[in-house]
């Protein structure tokens, strides 16, 4: 027995050759010791599942076996991933679970695990001493909907104090299989903020972060064929919400500067796309644009709609760099540098961000996030 | 093959003898079918589970054993279960998991699963279209805990467009292996207080919800023998986080009447028990007080602190009918009832509350905060 058991993490030692300086993940419940995390961004995780004949961890889209011990505990790693934010979950004979030692998150179209793999350029998210502002969650009735909805809203620190001082809004949507927690939570938006403005960097704004899938609320009419993405238009019932509901109740409930250039729009993958669909549309609405991994915006389509280019001003395009190095990354709707270049050349303030060593992923989306908000309301 | 399931579902249904009228519960996540819950109040679980061997519901402290279909499908449910909200899990093959189905809650030391079990009473937390108030998630600096600290705090409706009117405040706080998201969420805090204030039936005040597990946070000095719960004293060091850090930066910060008039704190379980112990040990500084399943003040109490007696505009205590079924609830400190009367009869403002069919539960909670909330700040 002790011979096998030996053997086994022999084997499994020599498997995974994982540099032994792992930590506690800093996505863990409190007091918990595992999932860890090494210097090599491999993750590794524990659970106690004594009568179970098989355990993974599944991160990254692999799922890593695990090896069980004497006590029935199970533990294993995953190969190194990439800085930033995962999601991830456990396989127990066959059961998909979260971890119950991680924090959970909505993201896959579920609440679930989630493991931070440290980064040399973090501290942009730490909780530090500075003044913060509120992360608000809200109750407000949309017609679009015909029900009461949910968001949550960062007004900036000092908001509270000064009841004379207006500030300009971003509208910050999240991506497919994500809900309007994401941004407030895994993405740090009110620290990113916090952060930057303490040290001067970035206008204070609001953020106004909702739900914007949608169409999976209740029934619709069927789409016509063609558009992007195959005649899903996943744009048109939140350009609804968005333009009839939630804009007019922020600039009814908040001290916002009810005006196009106080009035921003972002969003990460889907949250871009419909950004781009709902600020081409209405290029009368806003005046500053970011697309995180999410397209971009080409010379044809200014040309189309030239109010577009006359009103905005700052267009903001990213992507996580190990996107563009995959052939199909980045090329909805064409090369986004070479988009932005050209908008560049025809007199447009484009700005255009690789995160470096990192994909379709939350660590984009926050450093494309701390990028963006130096730039807005500053033109 | 067939005729080994047809039996095992057969015997299945032969022990629980549910009435087949399952619906999805209010706290699934979105889009999932199961959990279900039945007019008996029986709790019916499923997942995917195909090379398990054995699947369990784990619920109110018993394990109730699943059955596979032929599909790797576990399935299987509870008995009856009080009306409210439950914490519970599942175990696979000995692992206690999360349900992947449900949505998660801060208890028991953990995030993890809860259900909620229809009430004929739920309406009184229920989401309306009425005037909604807000939830805020603020950082401050404590330096009790030498470190940024993380709260709730709720501001009525109406408290953004008048910024000459000031609220009472109510200091709110959750029990021993919870923390502060408790309130917010399963609390349904921030529903309760609009519907009650829509109603006319409450006054409208600001909640303010930290974690008062402070002695988990850092190594502490050894705590002398003695005094209630053997020597614990797990209020010692919230006092100081919510006198010296907490009660300053909310009225430093928000438009509160800061005078003991107009200032409350209530709890649950250890919450009520903080809050009995920093009210009679400070009765200059509260007015309102309210513990809930967390014990009662007797006469001997205010005969030993006069200023109390004296000071307190409003003593409110309750418990789950339940609770003082069982010879061990409620005895904390002496019969509740009992000494509830006693401080009647030497001329305190005092209610004693008893939620009908529950236990030491949310609901008995929420019951109690809706109670209390009508009585607050009219004295």
């Amino acid at each position: 027995m002790a011979i096998l058991l030996a053997m086994g993490n022999f084997a499994f030692g020599q498997t995974t050759k994982a540099k032994e300086d792992f930590k506690p993940s800093s996505t863990n419940q409190q007091g918990k010791e595992f999932p860890q995390v090494n210097s090599e961004g491999r993750v590794r995780a524990q659970i106690s599942a004594p009568e179970a004949n098989k355990v993974q961890l599944d991160i990254g889209g692999v799922k890593y076996d695990m090896v069980k011990d004497d006590k029935g505990v199970w533990t294993g790693e995953s190969a190194p991933q990439d800085v930033g934010f995962h999601y991830y979950q456990l396989n127990i004979d066959g059961a998909s679970v979260p971890d119950p030692s991680s924090l959970y998150f909505y993201g896959a179209s579920r609440w679930g695990s989630g493991i931070e793999i440290p980064s040399d350029d973090q501290d942009f998210f730490a909780l530090k001493n500075v003044p913060h502002g509120v992360l608000r969650e809200v109750q407000y009735f949309s017609k679009t909907s015909d029900k009461v909805r949910h968001a949550y809203i960062y007004t900036p620190p000092g908001y509270d104090k000064d009841n004379s001082k207006r500030y300009p809004v971003l509208y910050l949507q999240h991506g497919m299989g994500e809900n309007e927690t994401g941004w407030g939570s895994q993405g740090h938006t009110n620290l990113i903020m916090d952060n930057l403005i303490a040290e001067g960097k970035a206008l204070p704004f609001i953020v106004v972060m909702e739900n914007s899938s949608v169409k999976f609320e209740r029934p619709r009419e069927p789409r016509p064929a063609g558009g992007p993405m195959g005649g899903f238009d996943f744009a048109a019932d939140f350009k609804n919400v968005l333009l009839n509901d939630l804009i007019p109740y922020v600039e009814a409930n908040y001290r916002v500067i009810a005006d196009p250039q106080h009035r921003a729009m972002a969003g990460l993958s889907m949250g871009g796309m419909q950004t781009r669909l709902i600020t081409l549309g209405n290029p009368e609405v806003f005046s500053q644009v970011g697309m995180f991994s999410g397209g971009s915006i080409s010379k044809e389509d200014i040309e189309k709609t030239p109010a577009f280019k006359q009103n905005v001003k700052l267009l903001f395009i990213s992507y996580g760099s190990r996107e563009l190095e995959n052939p199909r990354g980045g090329g909805l709707g064409g090369d986004p540098k070479v988009n932005t270049q050209a908008l560049k050349d025809a007199g447009m303030n484009t700005h255009f961000y690789v995160s470096p060593g990192t994909a379709h992923e939350w660590h984009s989306w926050r450093r494309s996030l701390y990028q963006f908000a130096q730039l807005a309301f500053k033109n």
